[in-house]
């Protein structure tokens, strides 16, 4: 214990990643880890600020929120800092219309984006959408554009469900990457800014701040 | 014409590649490549020892010295080297058992295999196969795997087709590759031993060839 409070003196926030840390996803839901429900609780009655950052792409904030909520945990859609909502910000200010291979579930992200005539391809968590076809006009569509960028929302190799561990985002990324010859450009975790933009909005500083994820 | 002559002195035998020097595949077939099924004949009409090397690996040798014969070629099965009967004799070898994530028309290749209670992963150029479902259960299989082998027939980012380029098998290995932290062992082209066997059973040296791939 005096370790911890050592570690802890000057902390003032509190990042917590959110699929494997406070639940396991699983076909139509989840399972609350152990204990998580009541550590968020404890948190968020202390006199740390609480922020939930995730690399979740296959569902909206909203529909995450809403799933976290009937599980039992006090947090709401404001209080979560996502890859989605990141991306579409570095899309309006480079004027990038993307091609997306998404999740259908988080489609209503990009619903103020242009996705015409694309200059990008942007892909995240895309589940059974990952086909052969799907796959091949991504990566079609990049070898068609002159300057050729990839945007991934995480990087993630796999993620584990109740069922069993199931492939990331970032085995697609990879195999895009190497059928194009580019680099992906990767928004969420682990890129430094999307840790940064989550400290920003709790108002505190990366040195006083303490971070748990898988 | 005088730098070819000197170029070709002492070549007595030569390596073709089929899909997209001698004809490109469509949907249902194929269309020669103009001038190769003349080319062909005029190799075999020559002193020159000629063999067959292919990475294709969505159809049986059966099947594809079938459809090269239908558009002209003078081709037998025999004289074409292709990655499955090399990896059957590599599986026998090192008693490997696969899990096989190919495509269906080349399962034919693989009867004699024992694929029971899986120790590797194989995989070839599946196309629609390589469905999310499909690659989640290689990379499950592999994950389970103490020491995990994957074995891929080829590394090709892409390949053309007559409606325009398809994602090749190499795209989907380095998706296993990144998801598993192994690195596969390729079995075709570039791999020189596939090279050395094709030689060796022309009876010709590396120096005596000349090699037409794309």
């Amino acid at each position: 214990m005096a370790v911890w409070g050592e570690r802890l003196a000057g902390v003032r926030g509190v990042l917590l990643d959110i699929s494997g840390v406070l639940f396991d996803s699983c076909e139509g839901g989840g399972v609350p880890i152990p204990g998580s429900v009541e550590a968020v609780a404890r948190l968020k009655q202390s006199q740390l600020k609480v922020r939930f950052c995730t690399n979740e792409s296959q569902k909206s904030r909203g529909k995450l929120v809403g799933l976290l909520q009937r599980l039992g945990f006090d947090i709401s859609e404001g209080e979560v800092t996502s890859p989605a909502p990141a991306a579409c910000q570095i899309l309006k200010e480079r004027g990038l219309r993307p091609h997306l291979l998404v999740h259908d579930d988080i489609l209503s992200e990009f619903d103020k984006i242009d996705t015409s005539n694309p200059n990008c391809v942007l892909i995240a968590d895309a589940g059974d959408a990952f086909s052969y076809k799907n796959m091949n006009k991504a990566f079609q569509v990049l070898m068609e554009l002159e300057n050729p960028v990839l945007i991934s929302l995480g990087k993630g190799r796999y993620y584990k469900e109740t069922l069993g561990l199931m492939l990331d985002v970032g085995a697609y990324m990879k195999a895009l990457e190497y059928a194009c010859g580019v680099e992906a450009e990767v928004v969420g975790k682990p890129s430094p800014e999307f840790f940064k933009n989550a400290l920003q909005v709790l108002g505190v500083e990366a040195h006083q701040s303490l971070l748990n994820f898988l």
